[in-house]
């Protein structure tokens, strides 16, 4: 049976074990192949407002290539969502506030990139994530004044730098932020950024840190209206695999970039085991694997080369609330320029 | 067959249709009765920080039942999350920003209610609803003039008058906001606050505009740990449907408080024959009809009486940026208002 067929069998294979939420009882699936992808784009709809995006991004790319020569650091954050309904109210979502994107924003900005940063509409943006998620409420920070509002003086130190920092950002043209919703939005709008940042070639860093959808429910099982509740004891939702775009990015969109990809466990025991496993099969540079539970506290880089490197904070690191992306991203940097440097070498060598 | 017993049947009992992602073939499922209530509530553990929230509400309500004797409004808002595994990364989620709800309690608070504010996290809140989830970035409102940070005079103006607003809820003890984010969580709260609410009988009202799932997926049936999805061509999730507490909200626990619920559907035709039929299975007084295409601009109010009332902006009412929960909440307060008479004059009758 080839793989086309086996992705178009919509009708379940066997009865679900009654013990079990999740069918597993299906062969290995292989990853997005060209078929795949052309199949993908061919059957699914590019967003309507793509074409406005590609122009803002290729200013933004031509504005560096051309003025700074900055290196060009795409960032994705945040969860991309799955409709269950064509008007869609119900959803499927992945767990992703969007902090390690948000956070990692600012320090490829301090470490002088210029920052796509492709975001979850409402998860966090950098420089604003500092008050825009907290439990205190925006107006918390303000205060009436003879007749005036003005930022409650407790606040206006520390709000002051950061905002010299994004005035910073924004002035020197260096942080453009893109906002998507759901998968398909995601999946198109990656394409068409990594597509334009070919013109930097290897100075462009990709560095996926978004929480992407694994499985999709097909356009053509979509109700058109709401899932109607009230006949039904229960819904059952037959997904589809999302095609593993990854291998696209590295073989076709983005063949001189460095890649970065992040793997999220809960289960230690398999964490790096599958980061190795991703860089076999995708072949790209880096995966950041890290787990729910200590995500913030600690990483592990694991190279194509197969070596692994833990970054870990101490207590008192934690206490005195560093970032741990303040660590992780010098280090993504350092290999960036390790992977410019060998581009550069090759072409030396070629010509 | 017994309820209980279709209930815990957990096997499909057909093989999907291969043209839809939704089995409907189940036979019509009764609402929530009181076993189904207290097997809710005996399998699935209340939120560890319950009592906190219980204490917090308690004392509010007491507040206006000794000091104020203000009517007090219980608003729900945003969407529930279901979660597809124990260690979540991946859930499903109702639509909802809050938009309605957060909308609302400001008219609420302005019509002299108190308002108890239950609300999903990280969606709209009353007042910094005007800031919060805008395209602009919280530091595109400041500006450093010699130093020091302040808000852009271009905006300083109206955010003073909101921020007055916020102010006096805050001071007048009038607006309490408790956050959640899971169905399970929600419904916790909502029982206990609705019990709570008995204090003030009949001038307790219930404005249930949370977008609340329909299904949720059994803790049995829940992975410890995120879903392996590289062996599996396919997800199939198999829900079950969240029991229907409207009608133990009316019986038990607040029966002396108005309730006001909401529909939300995307298909014109069958909208007030829905809301009608909800009013005759939970035997509550009000529901708000409304479309997911034109909810910002006409809704339906249909009563127990089976009188509907629609409520439409003008165009130049919309041009203008009138909301239109200015025109719902004083309609529903009035409704409210002929509600608490009602029930002074049995409650005279029977003495």
């Amino acid at each position: 049976m080839s793989p086309q067929a086996k992705r178009s069998s919509v009708i379940h294979t066997s009865i679900p074990d009654a013990g079990s939420a999740i069918d597993r009882n299906i062969p290995d699936f292989p990853i997005a192949q060209l078929s795949d992808e052309e199949k993908y784009f061919r059957t699914y709809k590019a967003p309507p407002y793509l074409e406005e995006i590609e122009d803002e991004v290729r200013k933004f790319i031509d504005y560096h290539a051309t003025h700074t020569g900055k290196k060009v650091a795409l960032i994705t954050s945040g969860g991309t969502t799955v409709p269950l309904e064509n008007n869609t109210v119900r959803f499927i979502d992945n767990f992703s506030a969007g902090t390690r994107g948000a956070t990692s924003a600012e320090y490829f900005l301090e470490n002088g990139y210029a920052v796509i940063f492709l975001y979850r509409e409402f998860s966090l943006l950098p420089y604003s994530r500092h008050y825009s998620h907290t439990t205190n409420c925006f107006l918390d920070y303000m205060t009436e004044s003879n007749n005036k509002i003005e930022i409650n003086p407790d606040f206006a130190d520390e709000m002051l730098m950061i905002l010299r920092k994004y005035k910073k950002a924004k002035d020197s043209n260096s942080l453009l932020v893109i906002p998507f919703t759901t998968v398909n939005q995601y999946l198109y709008t990656l394409r068409s950024i990594a597509i334009l940042l070919q013109k930097v070639g290897s100075k462009a860093l990709f560095f996926l840190a978004a929480a992407v959808s694994d499985f999709f429910l097909p356009q053509s099982r979509m109700p058109q209206h709401k899932i109607q509740s009230q006949s039904t004891g229960k819904l059952i939702i037959d997904l589809e695999q999302v095609p593993k775009f990854l291998r696209r990015l590295v073989d076709n969109w983005a063949p001189s970039g460095m890649i970065v990809s992040f793997k999220l466990e809960t289960d230690s025991s398999i964490l790096i085991d599958k980061a190795k496993t991703a860089l076999d099969r995708y072949q790209h540079q880096l995966v950041i694997g890290n787990l729910l539970q200590t995500r913030k506290k600690e990483v592990v880089i694991v190279a194509s080369n197969d070596q692994s490197h833990w970054i870990k904070l101490t207590d008192e690191e934690v206490k005195e609330n560093m970032e741990i992306e303040s660590l992780i991203v010098p280090e993504v940097a350092e290999h960036h320029e390790k992977w410019i440097s060998n581009h550069i070498k090759k072409e030396q060598e070629s010509h």
